[in-house]
């Protein structure tokens, strides 16, 4: 089985909602986070929302960082998705773990890119809607 | 069980690859694919690579959409995170199926930001690596 990328979905509880709530340093955390792991960043956007929270995204060579935190939950999820083998999406969110003060985590890896039909485990076939297409 | 986001992860194979490597074509199918859904949009990066493949995301007041293709395999990796009722994450998938494409898809939807934690099926605990920490 071939696959051409490493997803972790990461749902990191009981953070610190001060930093959860400060998008600069939601923004560092994140781009320090992909350069912990060895990436080269391309893209970076965040936002604050108002009265809280930040969504943001680290677009790497590798594919992709990104996190959505909810201040008055403690609550944040994180996506850590890479493809090549010379980075590790685990340096990534351990970083992230750490630096959002995390109580609690719970994350899965996914791999994307399965290039053979056969080998899809996790993944449902889904319709596609070509009638609705123009 | 309460959750606070849906997210989609989607495979999409058999695409269009003059569309893949179309970094303006592929921005503007995931602003619409966001839009289609009803999403507000808050920022949007997208990135060309040399040779080929495009990676770019949508951030929306909703959370998030996200793509990376590889023209020479045609497929792409696309993501559509959402938050709240208003949006269904599968109209902006079924739009972006649609407008590269694709000859197949495969795809599942993962609940984000379970606060029962007593109720978290797909996602494994991890340790935190605080002993790492600053």
């Amino acid at each position: 089985m071939r696959a051409l990328g490493r997803h972790i979905l990461a749902e990191a509880y009981d953070c610190d909602p001060a930093v959860l709530d400060d998008v600069n340093l939601v923004e560092s955390i994140m781009v320090e986070a992909a350069l912990a792991a060895g990436a080269e960043i391309r893209q970076v956007a965040f936002h604050k929302f108002a009265p809280q929270g930040v969504s943001g995204v680290v677009v790497i060579s590798e594919s992709h960082l990104t996190i959505h935190t909810w201040p008055e939950l403690g609550y944040a999820a994180i996506d850590v998705f890479t493809c090549g083998d010379h980075v590790d999406p685990w340096d990534a969110c351990h970083y992230i773990f750490e630096h959002l003060r995390a109580g609690r985590v719970a994350a899965t890896e996914t791999q994307r890119g399965i290039l053979d039909e056969h080998d899809t485990p996790k993944l449902q076939p889904v319709a596609l809607r070509r009638d609705a297409a123009g």
